[in-house]
Order: structure tokens, then C-alpha cells, then sequence
């Protein structure tokens, strides 16, 4: 017999509701010092003693058996037979999840560009490929070929001529879908190595493991923390916090869906964060009674159950109009617009990852197979920062093309801001160029 | 008598050249132990007092007599004043420089966009502007009017409703170009304070400075390393490291105009770097008179003597294809490609943050006038970052709206794959959207 499951309630017209909602919401991850100081002598070790750390790291971390670097390496030849140990129902989702991110991510392809001015000059950016992607999957159990997917395929499509990926294999264990994933997603290269020694040979280079010029992907404290402290050396995707949706429902939804959509957020750990707004109480009560018929079916009721109760909230508002001020306010992961008309008040929505708009839009239909990214801004920083994307594995240079009448006009204005700034050789240079 | 200069040769044909490139390039920028401490202490007694802890340290470090934080606010009409307080001439520079900013900036503004399966499904991307913005402008002799447009305009064109802006005014001291510049950008609103009590106060908020969505600009290490700290809190722009030029010349520039165009990079700060590179050694021997004789002419003397003899090197080459190579190697931050046919060579380029095309096109033109922005990546960083742009101050939304006939056929592959992860609430979320 279960106990029974208590979601907190909280009304937008209670006096306290911004402190109880900001309460809600806090959330601040730190990497204490011995992190920091373990995690950056990983680092020194594989700058200086390259693929002889790296063994050695495994051996120890991950409990493997291993003579030499050759043996953390993973030929193409092995992804593919991953492939053919895949389900034919399995290879085939895998499949149509890959083509519908591919032609969702064309369509954020930048190109370069360029315009003439009257007298010649031109101006313009060119849109260029990293030369070289790094992509991390965790081992075990937070391992997902979804992921794979959702990280190699913008580099890809981007252009990136050679995606790297590394994936511990704990005590060996080896994730098929995994590596079916990478095949279908035409990764180039694969090791066997995780954790923090993983981000420094990505970021520095070892023997074996090629530095790349970008790492992507989730992973554990040391990872992310390893990723903090190589970011300049390379760059990175944002630093994730724990996953959360808020879902806006106008009461007309069947309560067993949403209580099912705030489940799939809440089964991913125990600090992810479900949240649901209503103006209908009536509603939230039938939400609630649905929440508790339904969590005792679940694989993973411990962990949803957690996760609702520590930090889940079934949210009453006057109205929809305040249901989207408290959406703004959040500035969610995944927000589910699960409403008659969700097209009504898209124009209002100022802050969110992804919108699930529709009764039919559940998701876990974006996490896998719809086409948009499932890498999003987390714990508010969808308020000024974006779902990965293609536009990540691409980057810019200005183009600058002085005619001789450019320069010579463009000089004047550029010597007397230089004059005014006391910086005289930025002047000289100018005034070399305007015509007599 | 001034000593004679000698800026260190390298030949890319020697066995060691590599070796000695990557000694050249190598900058690691470390925030010690005991600025990190300081600034973790500034951080924290700014989120806990607020303006009476900002009013503290303007008086400690900026040597302020200020009895309260109204002292630190500038109103719009000052920035007004200041207009009428530079030249003619001045205004006029500012008001073309930024008019050529804005008008290539425009260039940059993505757009919301939007496709329709054959299903109903619709899929997209959402484009909005931050909400707010703050811009770091340092004070005393780094303080560049040039910057305020080069960072406040891209976020005005951008859409951004409100961009607040600190500058320190140490002993009172003020610049009235960079007050005017900021009318000329339009920022909203200016506070007279600095370092890092500035950027806490921009992060967190305060009961007078409004709390900001983004950090950008740049400042001395203990702002550097505050913008690390509240990284992740608000977004911020790359950390920067000293500016460097790439000069490839063809060998038939006046050496007079290439010697000033490293001057003007070697200006900045005694840590900046020039490189020269040519397939032509007489070349490479006249820029070396020209850096002789010109020297002693220039009011900075001292600062580009160190930097040209501490970090600028003149790199002879086989041929402009070889040239090419050490450009990406370097991935400079501005590359001057001074020679006979630029656009050839182009295509061959692949890391640059901006690129200065022909003989008439000087880095001094772009750093203030031509349009492009001059906030570009440094050290190396060109490898997988981007100038300023507006793309930095809009951020995206993934829109999914699935028809009921779109969710049945995507819940079944999405179902496969959360059951392939042992997402069990996530399959049987996306199952309730499956027509029997």
C-alpha cells in the first residue's frame, strides 16, 4: 500500500504567492571545492601525460580492464553491427526520429551575406562550420540515444566535417541503441571514456583523442564542472539544471493526460520540476485525484513522487491572461500549452524553450521524434538563451571590403573618434588612407 | 635617443616553427584565488544589501563622496548635456558611426518562421528580444565611446526594450563622449558605478538598479571574473582576451601603412599582439624600418614597444597559401588580408572574427565606423564564436503544434524510444495521444 501522494497548491491571489513561487523555484547549483580541486587535477594530468591518464582514469572510474588506448577506441564498423542487435521496430524509430530532426534543423542553416555600397565598399559575414565537434553521452542509466541524436545531428547538418563522441562503458556495459544512435546520426568517431578526463582530452587533445573546438551534451557534477573550467580553451552548451515543465491547461483537457505529461517530466529525477497553472480549481482537484490514481502504475513512482512533492505545484490563477504572466515569469524548459486555442496566446509568450501547444502536444512527442531539439534552456535562462541548434555548430566572421573612396571618406570619421578615444596609431592608420 | 626595437623572425620553413607559433600564441588568463574571494564577497553583500552595499564600494574604490544611491543614477537629460559639451566634429563622427552600426546590424535580425506538414502538425521557431539588457562600460582610460555603440546598438536593433548601462566614475571623473555615445545609442538608463558590485548589481538587482537578462562588455579582472561567477544566473558575452591582429601582406603595401596598422593594434595594451606575415623576407625587412622609424613618433611608444617585442613576431611564409595555413592556425581576431586579389583567397579562410579585405581596408576603419561590430573573439576563440551581434540579444523558442492525426503517428516512434530508455511516463504519455 502506497502513501498517499501530496502536491502543493499555491493561488496567484494570495498575497505571498511571488515569495512562495520564487521559493519555488530557487535553484542553485554549486560545484563545491573538492569537486573543483579534483576535477582540475584530472585535467592537469591528461594536458600533461595525455592517452597514459586517460587509461588510467578508466581503469580506476570506470572499473575497465583495459591495456592500452586502443582498447577505448570504438571503430565505425562497431556502431554499425550496433545496428543490426537494435530491434527492426527500434532501428526504425531511431530512424524516423533522425529524419525529422535533420529536416527541422535544415531550416536553421545560416548563410553567408553580403551588400555593396554606393561607393564600393562592401559589408557581409560569412557563415562557416567548426572544424571539429565533441559530444558527451553518459554511461548507465542517464545514457540516451535520443540524445545522440539531438547533439551530432545540428553538427551535422551544420556542416562540422568530424563529430566526436565519448560514452563511458561502466564495468563494460555497452548501450546498443546508443551506438545505433551514432551510426544513424553519423558521428565519426567514437572512445570509451568518460567524466572528467573525457571534457580534457576533448578540450586539449591527447595522442589518441583529437581536440575539438566545441563540446556538447549532459553529464554528472565532475562534467559539467569540467566543462566550466575548459570553456574559452573551447566552447560549450549551456551548463543544464534539473528538467521542468509547466503546463497551462484551461481545464477541458482529460486530467489523466496532464497528470501523465507532469509524470514524464518528474520520472527523470528527483529535482526535476513539474508544474501545473489552472483558472479551473475544480480542475486542479481532478488533476490531483488522477496523480494519485495514477502513480501507483508507475515504473518509476519513487522517483515521481519526489520529485512532485519536493518541488511540483498545481498552480490556480483568475485567468488565462494571469496563467501566461506566471509563464513569463518562470520562463520555462517545456511549456504545454494545453488550451482551445493555443495560437491565441502564443503572441504572449515572451520566455520558454520549447511550447507544446494543443491538447494533442504532449512532450514526450517533442523529446524524441517531432524535429526540434530537445537540448533546452533550463531553470529560467530560457530568458536569454535558446534550444540547440545548427546555428550552435556555426560561426561568423565580418567582412569588411574598403573601396579606395570607402576608406578615404570612412577615415575622416574614424581619426576623429580615434583622436577622442587617445588612441593615435588608429588615427595614423586611418588618415594613411583618405585621399589628399 | 630611443632604443632601437627588435621584433622576433620566424620562418615557417624552420623544423621548430610550429613549436615556436604555439609558444607565441599560448595566453592562459587566470583569475587568482584571491580575486575570486574578493569577488565572491562583492557578489554576496550586493545580493544581501543592496544599494547600501553598492553605495559602500563606490566609496571605497571609486573614491566617491556619495551620500545615497539617487548620487549614482544619471538621468537621461545628462546624457543630453553631454551631447552639447563634445565638438561639432565629434558629434558628427558618433552620429555616422552609429547610423553605419545600425544599418548593418539590420542585416542581423532573425525572424520568427514557421511550416506546415501534410498532416496539420506545424513546426517552428519563435524569435523575441531579451527583456532587458546591461552593458558594462569600464571608466578612466579604457573607457571607449566606441564601445557603448558597438554594444548598446545591436541590442536596441535587436528589439530590446531597456538597456541599462554602468560606468564608474572614479575621483567623479566623467567622459563625456561616452555620454553622449549612450544618447546616441539610446540606452535607457545609466548607473554611475563599477567593478564588481556593478555586474552583481546588474545580475541580481538591487532596490534602484533593475535586475538585467544579459551582461556585455568589457572590464578589468575583477569584472571578468564576476561575469564567470553570475554566469548561468543572467547570460553573458565571451570573456576577452588581449586583441590581436593577422596582417597577410603580398609584399606590395606601403610598409609605412602595414608598420601603423600593427602599431594600432599594439597600442591597446602592452599585452596585445601584431603579426605580420608575407612571402616576401625584403618585405618583411622594410616593415621592420618602417616599425623603426615610425616608433618614435607615436605618443604610445612605450606600450607598443613592449608589445611588439614581448608579443608580436614577423612570419616570412612560402606563399600566400602558406599564409592562409598560419591564418587559421591563429584564428586571429582580426585578420588583415592585405594584398593584390583578397577576395581568392577567402574561401580558404575559416576562422577569423572579422576580416579586413584589401590594402585600403585598415583595422581602425572597422573598429569604428564601417559598420561590423569591433567586439570580437580573441585568443583563438574564433575557432567557435561570433562578433557581437544582434543574434546575441534575441533568443528562440521551439514551437511544436501537433495535429491529433500528427500525435497518433508520432507517439508510436516516440513510444518505442521512451520505452527503449526505461521512460515508462514518457511512452505512456505520447500513447494517450495514439488513436486506437
Amino acid at each position: 500500500m502506497t502513501a498517499p501522494i501530496a502536491v502543493r497548491r499555491l493561488n496567484a491571489a494570495d498575497q505571498d504567492f511571488a515569495r512562495h513561487l520564487d521559493h519555488l523555484l530557487s535553484w542553485e547549483s554549486v560545484s563545491d571545492d573538492g569537486v573543483n580541486q579534483r576535477v582540475l587535477e584530472i585535467i592537469q594530468a591528461v594536458r600533461e601525460r595525455g592517452d597514459a591518464a586517460l587509461v588510467e582514469y578508466t581503469q580506476r572510474f570506470d572499473g575497465l580492464e583495459v591495456a592500452s588506448m586502443a582498447d577505448l577506441i570504438l571503430p565505425r564498423e562497431r556502431l554499425e553491427l550496433a545496428l543490426t542487435r537494435i530491434s527492426a521496430e527500434q532501428r526504425q524509430a531511431l530512424e524516423v526520429a533522425a529524419e525529422r530532426v535533420r529536416s527541422y534543423h535544415e531550416k536553421q542553416k545560416q548563410d553567408s551575406w553580403r551588400y555593396t555600397e554606393a561607393d564600393g565598399t562592401v559589408l557581409g559575414q560569412k557563415v562557416t562550420p567548426l572544424d571539429r565537434a565533441g559530444l558527451y553521452v553518459p554511461g548507465g542509466k542517464a545514457s540516451y540515444p535520443s540524445s545522440v541524436l539531438m547533439n551530432a545531428i545540428p553538427a551535422k547538418v551544420a556542416g562540422v566535417p568530424e563529430v566526436v563522441m565519448v560514452v563511458p562503458t561502466p564495468r563494460g556495459e555497452i548501450n546498443e541503441l546508443v551506438l545505433a544512435a551514432a551510426a544513424i546520426a553519423g558521428v565519426d568517431r567514437v572512445f570509451t571514456i568518460g567524466g572528467a578526463q573525457a571534457v580534457a582530452a576533448l578540450a586539449y587533445g591527447t595522442e589518441s583523442v583529437p581536440p575539438v573546438d566545441k563540446i556538447v551534451g549532459p553529464g554528472n557534477i565532475y562534467v559539467a564542472t569540467a566543462k566550466r573550467h575548459v570553456f574559452g580553451k573551447v566552447g560549450i552548451d549551456m551548463i543544464a539544471g534539473p528538467s521542468e515543465i509547466l503546463v497551462v491547461c484551461d481545464g477541458q483537457t482529460d486530467p489523466d493526460w496532464i497528470a501523465m505529461d507532469l509524470f514524464s517530466q518528474a520520472e527523470h529525477d528527483e529535482d526535476a520540476q513539474s508544474i501545473l497553472v489552472s483558472p479551473d480549481a475544480a480542475f486542479l482537484d481532478r488533476v490531483a485525484e488522477s496523480i494519485a490514481k495514477l502513480l501507483p502504475t508507475m515504473e518509476r513512482a519513487e522517483i515521481i513522487r519526489t520529485s512532485l512533492e519536493g518541488r511540483g505545484a498545481l498552480i490556480q490563477v483568475a485567468d488565462m491572461a494571469q496563467a501566461i504572466i506566471v509563464a513569463n515569469r518562470i520562463a520555462p524548459e517545456h511549456l504545454e500549452l494545453s488550451v482551445a486555442d493555443p495560437e491565441a496566446w502564443l503572441p504572449e509568450i515572451r520566455h520558454a524553450g520549447a511550447i507544446f501547444m494543443g491538447r494533442y502536444t504532449a512532450e514526450a512527442l517533442g523529446d524524441y521524434v517531432a524535429g526540434p531539439n530537445h537540448v533546452l534552456p533550463t531553470s529560467g535562462t530560457a530568458r536569454f538563451s535558446s534550444p540547440l541548434g545548427v546555428y550552435d555548430f556555426q560561426k561568423r566572421s565580418s567582412i569588411i571590403f574598403c573601396s579606395p573612396d570607402g576608406a578615404s571618406e570612412l577615415g575622416k570619421s574614424a581619426s576623429v573618434l580615434a583622436r577622442g578615444e587617445s588612441l593615435t596609431a588608429h588615427a595614423r592608420s586611418a588618415e594613411y588612407r583618405i585621399k589628399p
